[in-house]
């Protein structure tokens, strides 16, 4: 492609909205475009990065014998409402954008597909004889974020790739799930990306195992805690870990101590000379589930550690039932005013017990809240601690389970892993921490949408049975940007060559030079031709405006007609090391195909 | 790709809400489910199929030097008050889906894309050096049909192709329009269709002309009008024509006739025992402007001739600015009940003059209209015509215009051409009918959206002049359909070979026999290792089974390792013909190569 023939706008300064350098570079590269908050275009450029980053992905899905296909991104509401998700989605998250039809017909725009599919499934799939099957989709999804930001990164409409696998039971699910985990693998590693697999959270989704392929960048908007030997790696929403020993307690005998101005765990510590492990900690948390019960939850963990709002979550939603519910829809640490909605009597902030007084949580105000008790396992080893008093300026120390307190039979691991933590499997390795963009998910969903939907199969011995399934996603748009992120500079994008939207950029210094421009048609006419994609910048401009844009866009190999034609050369500069050597006319075809060939890994 | 491992289903019956042969088909053949009304899953063959098209359609475009890029399908509001059609396409038509996003923001669906691609026009085009211009994407559109039908044809989503050029002037946009005409032509021939480039109405879209390209099939929605030689071919609703001549007239003398039960002009003529060509009809319209004005249309045309409603439609846009008003939002034929809330008195259905009375039309009831007469050519030439007496049971005879009938201003061609009329241009030509589906349509738009959203570059003479523009649609999905609807016989698809799924299948009739596995395994690899795209039917079926549904599914050569492998042979019978021959097995693949060749144009 000629530049004189191509949309090409490059802007000379960081667009005032963008935040992280991918989306200024993205922006000022001239790769999108701004239409509505979180809606972009994908600009010729930026069209090319992501065709290449889907063939990568079509190429590895394809290898596994995946199918492609393409389902409706208008889904009837019907069909979420048969697996219990259109409120969650709609309503309490508000994350599918949702609207009514000419004929009043409610339909939700595709964040995910898991109905649809099951759907099909439980349409077409009658026999074990059909399975295993794995079916995927490219495709532009939408979710309605709460903060759009980041470009591409979260956007309100971004290209996915997802996938969905069928299965006559776990074994064989976790089967598709390894082949997918390496597809996953093959993809990062082929469009040039450093990355993580971390164990994850499976989060609105559900199931029972899933992992997450972060590509790691400061801008990252997940941080992953992991061990330096690669044997364990984690979002933090999911990672475990040994926390340190708790210092012995240095208070033998239970007593109510006056600790004025002590309500935070560091002023109450230094208060009483003791260290945050003596400590029980005790959070009140406000929780309200999908059928409308409002449930307070006290949380009772170690002084120094901090509870994981995921972990917490999850807890929760195992505990749905007993208040005939299915799902969490708000979770929060109440404020004053909220507080107010339930009690008379304002809470003793930094003072509360592990048994907190009554009148603190119902006095039969406005809502009638019910109340439960968590403990975390840290909290459960101490003895002799010291906690709140139930009253504001006072704590108690020496305090133990099953003495002054008693200790819930919620006993539950909701704190948060961090970094310098032991490895829980490996202690002698300790917890690192990384900022990650997650760009993959991988989920065991087991059987949770196929008996909501009642997709069944018949088995071997003619029995029915539910169909085992898992759900495969990749950020197409994302990963793209993601590469940007790990790979710039002062000057503009690096872009890792497999996914570059051109190989090589022939620049004409002086358009005046007649035998610049004939040098330079001519190679960019033989290297289009031998498959090596090529620009041609042929604007009317000044020589160092054109390395200016060629730095900016990032493609990989520049080739300058310049004064070394006088003795039959051009000058070739490789964009990420800025490494410039003069290669012979005549070399230049085939020595661009050794470079891009060792820097591309193609799938057989 | 193994039968065995797909995810393969036909249907021996004809689903129940299928009306046309290809919509029947291609649920049978397991081409594609339905999800909701007018949503479709899009299975892995017809996948492959669109596939096909699609590139198709890119390396047409592509030669042409259109680069693609891909725009939002969530589309802000704001961009559609700008052009000014927000109303008509979500209130007027309602054909756009709309939604209100989290903040309150309202979002449309998009149906096409002119607003989004003329704001990025805006804000990267500075100057003519960037011009021309053109730019296409590939993307599922969204339509709130009225009537969701036919399948694919008439769904609520569905994948265009859809390309916006930008110009400095209109000679460069109509020479992108003739290379649009001629890459739309190579697309529909490519993909085996045959097809005729119509001229056609802009509807909505607007601009100064525009040409359908429309595939020749029964199930049709539309009627084209062509003349043998092929210099002529129009969209009815476009078509013009010129109509029979007039009998002259056999009334000398006006005169008020009783004419009893004589409301149509059938039974008028019979009773007058006059020509239909001597008669002016009257009739009565009312229309809705786009600022709630309504407008009531009495039209009067030639006896035997029909109003073409589309051109009635237009006539009737050109007058919006008497009225206020932009556009039209309603055109219909009053009924009884429509015409009581503005008029006392019932129409005198069947015996209305050309200068309807007073009474009918106004009697200041509920609404106040305005009221506008047009005249069709038809009805202007004539002498001593036949009319109604604006009273039941009454005609008058020998009428002229001037003398009792002003002629009206608005002299105008709102007749509908109809097939046996003679062509306009070519009169010794007659116009013949067929049935087409519009797959295809390019326009030349001119500076409508460039000047309602301040489009506009700099030109040689550094002034700013807004940009001319061009659109261009190609229906992916709905080409696919067309594909089958022009080509299937009793037992089922019959793809054109470019576009087919797979180009051959491997049948394996007796898969107890080792030795037609053995052989039809390796020739599946070795023709699959040719390019040649082959399917393997490895299921544990009857022969019967598996031939019926190789036909249905409608891959183009089917290669049977049957009886003939005892002479180192195997039956490749092709399914367009059903011409079978026996063919040495080292031979299999180079003879397919052959056909194939031979049956598919490449873009060179």
């Amino acid at each position: 492609m000629r530049l004189s023939k191509m949309l090409f706008v490059t802007l000379r300064d960081d667009p005032a909205d963008a935040e992280i350098p991918s989306h200024k570079l993205l922006l000022r590269a001239g790769y999108i475009r701004r239409i509505g908050s979180g809606l972009y275009a994908y600009l010729p450029l930026m069209w090319r990065v992501l065709q290449k980053v889907s063939k990568i992905v079509r190429e590895e899905m394809n290898a596994t014998g995946a199918q492609e296909c393409l389902l409706p991104q208008l889904q009837p509401a019907d069909l979420w409402k048969e697996s219990g998700r259109w409120d969650t989605y709609t309503k309490a998250e508000g994350i599918m954008f949702s609207l009514i039809d000419r004929r009043d017909q409610q339909l939700g725009l595709g964040p995910t597909h898991e109905e649809v599919i099951t759907a099909i499934a439980r349409d077409m799939i009658r026999s074990y004889r059909q399975l295993p099957l794995n079916l995927y989709q490219l495709q532009t999804k939408f979710r309605d974020e709460i903060r759009p930001r980041f470009g591409l990164m979260r956007g309100r409409e971004f290209i996915m790739k997802d996938g969905y696998s069928f299965h006559v039971d776990e074994a064989s699910l976790k089967e598709t799930y390894q082949d997918m985990y390496q597809a996953y693998s093959n993809m990062l590693r082929r469009s040039g990306l450093a990355f993580r697999a971390v164990e994850a959270d499976s989060g609105a989704i559900g199931g029972s195992g899933s992992t997450e392929f972060m590509v790691l960048a400061e801008a990252g908007e997940d941080e992953v805690l992991f061990t330096e030997d690669g044997k364990y790696a984690a979002n933090v929403e999911k990672a475990v870990s040994l926390p340190a020993d708790a210092e012995p307690s240095r208070f033998t005998t239970y007593e109510k101590r006056d600790t004025p101005g002590a309500e935070t765990i560091d002023k109450l510590c230094q208060f009483l000379k003791c260290s945050p492990t003596q400590v029980v900690k005790n959070v009140l948390y406000q929780t309200v589930y999908d059928n409308g019960v409002t449930v307070l939850v006290l949380v009772s963990i170690r002084g120094e550690q901090e509870v994981n709002q995921v972990k917490l979550q999850n807890e929760l939603t195992k505990l749905a039932s007993n208040y005939g519910a299915n799902t969490i829809i708000a979770l929060d640490v109440p404020n004053q005013e909220t507080q107010q909605t339930w009690a008379a009597k304002s809470l003793p902030l930094g003072y509360i017990a592990p048994d907190i007084a009554d009148e603190y949580i119902t006095a039969n105000k406005q809502i009638h809240p019910k109340f439960v008790r968590l403990v975390d396992k840290t909290a459960v080893e101490l003895k002799n601690f010291v906690t709140g008093a139930n009253e504001t300026g006072f704590h108690v120390v020496g305090a133990n389970w099953g003495e002054q307190f008693q200790l819930s039979e919620n006993v539950v691991d909701v704190r948060k892993a961090r970094s310098g933590d032991r490895a829980l499997h490996h202690p002698e390795q300790t917890l690192q921490s990384a900022r990650g963009i997650e760009v993959g998910h991988i989920f065991q969903l087991g059987t949770k949408y196929s008996l909501s939907m009642g997709a069944t199969y018949t088995n071997e011995q003619g029995e029915e049975k539910p169909l085992f399934m898992g759900c495969y996603g990749v950020g197409v748009s994302r990963l793209a940007q993601s590469a940007v992120e790990q790979s710039y500079d002062k000057d503009g994008i690096i872009w890792p060559v497999a996914i570059a939207p051109y190989h090589a950029i022939v620049t004409i210094p002086n358009i005046n030079d007649a035998r610049q421009v004939e040098i330079a048609q001519q190679l960019y006419t033989e290297l289009n031709r031998a498959g090596i994609e090529t620009l041609l910048d042929d604007r009317d401009e000044r020589a160092g405006v054109k390395f200016k844009d060629a730095d900016l866009i990032g493609i990989p190999y520049r080739i300058v007609t310049g004064r070394a034609i006088a003795n039959g050369k051009v000058e070739v500069v490789e964009r990420a090391t800025r490494n410039s050597q003069e290669i012979v006319i005549e070399e230049v075809t085939s020595t661009l195909h050794k470079w891009i060939a060792a820097a591309i890994e193609v799938k057989n």
